[in-house]
């Protein structure tokens, strides 16, 4: 078997480890940052990583047919690399996004890449910074021909060769699924704190919400790899006062809100779980400044000022 | 025609209007307040408003069978006052309780009240602090012989005595009818909140707010009350930087929220109408940094300390 | 003054009664629709419409600069409208499209159109079957030039020459500002009919609702034009029983939906009502299927076959 | 060590397997059911189980103190079952409700009997029919002394002496936790259900749902158990055509956003999860038969017959 080689633009947490693990499973490693500093260090640590000062020099150095792995911000961020990344690439090479991105991106990218003969694969990839040692959770969108050079990379990123991965079908639906996977992660969290919150707020019982988010690990209907985090932060601390109560949102939890509403499909708890976060960002201030002035319109309810 | 008359304990922002509506209807109103300078204050103002010292005095300044009406606050000011009042009534005499309030409580005490053979009606009373003027929307729930003797009342609390009031139901019915009117209003305002609060944050298109609720006052599918003085205070501020984005609620609305989940009809709308308010008091917090531990937990993502 | 003239192309529900409400305006309106017949009947009935056979007689009846308004659903249909009169329109001609549509829509099509010095406005219309007779709330939206030229029929569809139109902002803000409007109606909708439904629920006080919603129409903070309608069907019938519980959605709501998700604002009533018209059409069945396993699969809860 | 013994009434789905887990364990159980045949063929399989014609039989059967445990529907079985054993038992003798309650039931409860010297213990039990081979997990509410003589049998139902089981707080914690438990699996639950509906109505990427359920089971961020009980029926039938679309409610979720409300506490996803069971039920109907009374009512959009 000839050594396997694959290119990877965008050592972030996630590319980094991914990069190391797909150079633990004997893969060489043509790495480029926009930090050079990110890919050298990676390198030094890394015999199978071949730190690279510029997209150019990943594909120089890779044979052909070239797989070339973006682990990018989605929008701008990829948008460009594409494009250079078209401007490199040539006939029957195959460019992956592995990062989070809309599927309709995807299928339009696809088909411009097609023009110029490179093949284009969308991979959704869960699993976080714990990736690295359990293995990732990958679901690829794509051609068969495309997929055919891409699998090797899949099998080593998952947990087993034979479990982690799947081909799940054209292209656009690896970050389809990845979409939907994510809408539900965020059902879930929410669920999750909607309960710990309410068992905060019994002050009466005075509960010991690690003990329970422990004990509910074992053989509950809620055991879940969220709540095995969950319980190992409450450990620690569950006060929470030192932590901001605000929530970033990212765009795989709002284009599944957008899908159910293209779609018509009702969703109301992944998309309530989003609108919290939104909430938690100061976005219903005006809504409830609104309110404060209507009770105050038919009822003479007092309104408090601002800080007051 | 007798001069009708009435007692009347709660003279606040409700009852100290309703109060002088009766008295411009001809009606002898014996009032009482727990602060005597209120009462005074409403009779020196009013010929046909006497201003009593003490609930006593209520009762004795009244021919059986006396209507004694109360609007107090809903919970343990409204209970210590029937208890008082059913000290002090007698068999045939009528107790009103015109405030907010449970229905299960209402049919709780008419039972209670029953076996003293004091008769007892709920009355939901809308209008706000307008209805001096325009006169209250009043449902009345009790027995045919009590609401006889409130109905002369409810004509001249209404905007006419053909319109604006109704003998809804069995006790309990009048104020279970004002509790949904109000879950409808919670619904309502929540709707009209949602809608500016998309236009505020459409910058580019630097819309004035007051003149789009102005407008929609005519002929749009949207006009309404709550509209009219969304348009009013629009008119004066449409920033409301200065208002804090904290709003109350009241039993109504979660009494609505209760029946719901009791009766098993989906009520989305009133019932996250109600917990958006919750979330604008703070009661989200918990949750949220339950929230920005898990996505640190499985993410590394950064979470910001109190205060960033 | 010149006599006023105007294109109309669209004389379904909305377009034939605003082609009737300017004719009594006295302006000219040359009518034309799919189905000539249907213009035919309109001028019939009307010295001031003029039915045209096809959308060249429409442009050329008119003198320049001419106002051409489209009445026709959304997308395909106003899409080829709007194509086949940019053909046929010259520079300083305006074109107007006062159906529903996307303001983003508008704003792409204003583009495309100004490139052949054809202004575009994008006009809200709000006020339904009920308009002819009580005249439209209208929202405009364009440049300064364009609206000059519409504002004179404005005035006429509105219920008064200084009431119920509004130049709201650029181009799309016409569209923009009826999108958020339609929003809030759903919300308001969805209110009003939790609320009925909890009522209808609540048997043993055998309300009746006609009269309750009649009643509220008086001095309660709920009333408005929904609540008139209301009350209005419910005198003819509150069972509803001959009535299929299935409720259409159309592209406004959709669209306030995705905005808000786009804006990061959250509007779970909005939102969620939505989410109970796609419940309504079946479009929440297989998530039922999927529950009624889950709870087989864990707790051996017996599931339901088909129509049992 | 003395023999362990136990009273078991109620031996259902939970009650039976439950009464086989403890006397593997080598508990003796005094086993009580309405039909005397599930108590005898129970028996017939195990050599520690004693099938009982009445309760008064297994109370005569076990020595002081006695520990009496309850597995009934909550409501009215499960309190006539209190009332008879309070007339049984004896002071210093425990009675443990096993099944879901109502927490306030339970803290009611105790005091009842603690009037007599009975000491009340209240435990949620998760697993469903799963807990007999993995073992239960245990969320128990009394004081301490009460306590002491239950933990054995916690530590037996639970997967392991040293986990699984939680001695939460006072009298009510223990059905609280669980009742919080059920909450969040309702939400969990939903989430899922949301995610594969979208993945199933995208119908161009034919995605395999079964598959796909079983890949986010390795290194995803929403594996869970539920997430294998999902994969397991997926695989057997992903069509689910045969699935009526309706979905059971219970208490604990109902409990759970009743206490919400109470609390003040916004708990969109939990009570969401509630009211689409609700809708799958049917209990919208009137809410959407209302809803397409009133687009008839401003826009004369048609509605469909019943059976159209």
């Amino acid at each position: 078997m000839t050594q396997l080689q694959i290119g990877l633009y965008g050592l972030g947490r996630m590319g980094g480890n991914m990069a190391k693990r797909l150079a633990r499973g004997g893969v060489t490693v043509y790495a480029y940052n926009r930090s050079f500093e990110v890919a050298e260090k990676l390198a030094a640590g890394d015999d199978n990583v071949r730190a690279c000062r510029s997209l150019e020099e990943v594909v120089a150095s890779l044979s052909a047919p070239r797989v070339l792995w973006l682990m990018l911000p989605s929008g701008p961020a990829t948008e460009a690399a594409i494009l250079q990344a078209a401007a490199l690439l040539e006939p029957g090479d195959i460019l992956v996004d592995g990062a989070n991105g809309y599927y309709k991106e995807a299928i339009a990218r696809a088909d411009q890449l097609a023009g110029q003969g490179i093949r284009f694969v969308d991979v959704g990839v869960s699993g976080g910074i714990w990736g690295l040692d359990n293995g990732y959770c990958l679901m690829a969108g794509g051609d068969e021909a495309a997929l055919a050079a891409v699998i090797p990379f899949l099998k080593l990123l998952a947990p087993a060769p034979d479990r982690g991965w799947l081909h799940a079908g054209p292209v656009g639906s690896g970050h389809f699924t990845k979409m939907v996977h994510n809408g539900i992660e965020y059902g879930m969290m929410q669920a999750f704190a909607e309960g710990f919150a309410l068992m905060q707020a019994k002050t009466e019982f005075e509960l010991d919400l690690a003990k329970i988010a422990e004990l509910w690990r074992h053989s509950s209907v809620v055991r879940s790899w969220l709540l095995d985090l969950t319980a190992d932060f409450l450990k620690a601390d569950q006060k929470l006062v030192d932590i901001a109560p605000v929530v970033a949102d990212s765009g795989e939890g709002r284009w599944t809100a957008l899908e159910a509403v293209e779609q018509g499909v009702p969703t109301p708890v992944m998309s309530l779980a989003l609108m919290m976060r939104f909430a938690s960002q100061g976005k219903n201030d005006y809504a409830a400044r609104m309110l404060a002035m209507m009770r105050k319109g038919f009822g003479g309810h007092a309104v408090q000022g601002k800080g007051e």
